[in-house]
């Protein structure tokens, strides 16, 4: 198949959509992003990699950060991570406090924040450094040393951190988290303000299409059967409160963030990265959604 | 692959795991069935079949028979059947009333009881006999004429369906219930109290994994992209309140029921069915489960 | 203190307050009512009364039956009834099934629907015809043999009843409907039904306010810790979800109908019953309402 | 009525409730209190008081100074108090987070732990030293100059405070508290640790027995306004998830704390004071709500 011209077709597709979402604006460096930027990249496990539009432009990975730090923890804690986390779709907006309460301050999943929290909180306890651990994995994984965190990013998500503070005090009183709430916080919005583009971001996804291997690193970054799991956990809970209308769609294990970005695996095959700046109302990217499941359409590869 | 060995294996290593489940007692039919019980069978695409232990003795497909309603209302309504139920998960156990009433009586999937009632109702509003053609739709797509619903089940659930009744008034009072609510329940139990085995499951799944294409009836019974929904619905809702647990063990689309049924899909490959009575405390076979897992990972045929 | 100079003070006071609210609409017969009617009435425990305006016009009087229904059971079953009703303030609206499920089918208070179902029920259980029986009390201590159920708001209720059929099945999911729901609902709509005037209801409610005494009848209808009780449970639970701003603003134990009637109890003094169709976004009437919190303020008779 | 005799009955009467509830064991310094302390006094609007058994040794009052935080608060900023905290019961556990994130960060009322961080941030914002400010208040209408907040007990708050951070800061996100949330738990630690007795705790809540006059003081406190509506505060939200069993059970405006002190009014006629540290379920001290329920039903004081 013509990758390549798949995706200049999508990039063409998806020019309606535009202005049918809204740009995340609780803070200042994301209102301010050009919503009609588009990118989107794959990386096929036999190497080869193709690109359209602004697949190379840097973009705030928030949410994305999630699946990597629960790479990490895998790697430190195996199956362990589950004592203190879920892997259930959360039904419920992804700040919700209410079940936290019902659930003895277990998460429900990684990838709603207070599951990702209590992952972050988990790497701080097995590392000195845990945000020098996360950028030091992406940079390898993506085999990209420029990547960082963003400060100013970083600095704002912090001055409006309410309601993850209270989702972190909230599990330090089951005793679900063991550092300090200030410390996990600062750890959390690094990780969260990392900037990435596509192509990296299709680069470090890889080992999730290829059983754990990646071929632009040359090795096997996560054991098979924990890229298997990991897909598993993307697809049940990776893209918010509507993960259920996301597999009807796309039909992808995907992972999204409010920077507008998603990353998507077709076991076997390939990886995919994609980002445009405008949400829909559950948190991804709406014109991001629609180019994976026009991709998905026309090239046949939804997992169902 | 040798699948007869396979599931010749399989029947052996899941005898540890009789005991550690319960038997469903709410009514009497269903717990007096010999927990020890244990079926299997496979449906290839290309039509071969294989079997081992019970695999033809006959169980109450219960939730199941969800699965098949919902093919039936989307034959006839396609995609206007999700402006009268949802395809998100529940994250509540699957009798709740409480979504309902914070969504206008909108039931999150069609898997879940007021889900199933929702499309059982709409199947009686575009037909005379709703039970009678879910009865004529199993026989053809399992190509057995023999296949019948059992009424002292029927009667039974029928008489313990207080749930149900409220679940089915309170959708009434927002108008998404159409039909009488008397009726309505009696359609529900009728197709609940389906009594089939795992060689007419598997066969009546084979749609499923072949892109609609059934080599058992020798004919298309689904559209590919309805097909392929129903993969995606099955595998965000279709095992209660443990999808994420499921998709992270199995990692297959399926539903299961709580006669003890579990069907399942490898998109492409085959159709998958497995019966033990005794239940997970989410309402799951725990040996088929168990016995699912165990396929999975000796044919390698999870979807991620 | 000069009470008919009060109650025609009022009477005038309340003018500017009609429009600010809303008819019930469920029903045509509620919803046809003209929204300026006014009527209040009060009667000292020394056997004077005092009227002013529609005082002696019929309205449906709705929940207020709850609280009649509610000294029925009590004097059969004594504090027996609190093992099937709670009496603490709901804290949901008035339909709510959600903390049926969280509590074991018991209702949090027998002035929510839930728990007048339940109280009717324990009612129907004890007597042979529960409808007359509540009738005849009714009819006895207000004096007026003529007070009757309305057959038409009664088939009216009936048949926009699916909430309430929703909560008795739920309910007797749990056991703690004994009766056939159908004739509880019955039962429960005809009482709803029932069309008294602001005269007799001050006198049927006389008792709260003499220890369980009657001067209109002439004999003790309740024990006296009974009557403290019944007014305990009101001031706490018995105008829907604003019994906390209820308490602040009139300081009185009072229960309210959605067809616009109030009935409140000063201990020791007197009983007042007031009528004005309009209803605050609570349920309860917004001119009644302004009428007791101007007479407590007015006669210092808050119980605070 | 000889008061010193009905306080000696009692003191005797509650003996055999001695071992039915629990002390509050979250901080040592509540948990190592010895379980069988029991003291209680009253202050007569006339100004004569009585007292009997430990109603002179000093206790933690807890949320009791949620009672004059409130109090304090009125008096700077009248009604527009309610514009950042409701006045309902809560009908959920004290510490709820369910319950602000569906009422935009609203607290139900000022006597669960949310409600008071609120009212305490809005005293910080109209004074400089908002603790200070809190036991000049008490030492005043108290008429003891002793009295003090107990270091030890606010430090171990302090260091189990996480849900009380967690409802801060959520609050924090919804716009509700000004305050740093810091600075505002330490506050909220200090005023919850203040050590009074019974007889303090008489005397202090006087005002609201005698339409905001104080006897103790000689002088008005409050107004008559502020007065009735902090009794019917009271009420209905004093007691935690128990209000309606308090007011079935004692029928008296009233304050509780975990540290085994309730407060409660008689308006018109006196103001009491009681202490056991046993607590029941719901938080409130076991034996003094026993004896409160002792002492209406011999003195015929309830305000039903």
């Amino acid at each position: 198949m013509n990758y390549q011209a798949v995706l200049n077709y999508i990039s063409e597709f998806i020019q309606p959509e535009f202005g049918k979402g809204k740009v995340a604006d609780y803070i200042p460096s994301l209102a301010n992003i050009p919503p009609t930027k588009f990118g989107m990249a794959i990386h096929m496990v036999d190497g080869q990699t193709y690109k359209v539009g602004d697949a190379e432009e840097n973009f705030s990975i928030q949410s994305i950060s999630k699946l990597f730090v629960l790479q990490l923890v895998m790697r430190h804690m195996g199956d362990m991570v589950w004592t203190k986390v879920g892997k259930e779709p959360s039904g419920d907006p992804f700040n919700s406090l209410v079940l936290l309460e019902h659930e003895n301050g277990i998460p429900r999943n990684p990838f709603i924040n207070a599951g990702a929290l209590a992952t972050t909180d988990m790497l701080m306890s097995t590392t000195q450094d845990a945000s020098l651990l996360i950028r030091n994995y992406l940079k390898f994984i993506s085999m990209n040393p420029a990547i960082e965190s963003d400060p100013l990013v970083a600095q704002s998500e912090l001055e409006t951190s309410h309601v993850n503070h209270a989702l972190a005090h909230l599990m330090k009183s089951y005793g679900v988290i063991e550092n300090d709430v200030g410390a996990l916080i600062e750890v959390y919005c690094q990780h969260c303000a990392i900037s990435m583009n596509c192509v990296d971001l299709a680069a470090a996804i890889l080992p999730l299409a290829d059983k754990g291997y990646s071929a632009v690193c040359g090795e096997t970054i996560l054991p098979e059967r924990n890229a298997k799991r990991l897909n598993a956990v993307m697809l049940t809970c990776g893209t918010y409160d509507s993960v259920g209308s996301f597999a009807y769609r796309v039909g992808l294990p995907a992972k999204s963030g409010v920077g507008g970005g998603i990353v998507a695996v077709v076991p076997g095959k390939m990886s995919i990265a994609v980002w445009s700046p405008e949400l829909d109302k559950f948190g991804n990217s709406y014109v991001g959604t629609a180019a994976l499941e026009q991709f998905t359409s026309l090239t046949h590869c939804s997992i169902f």
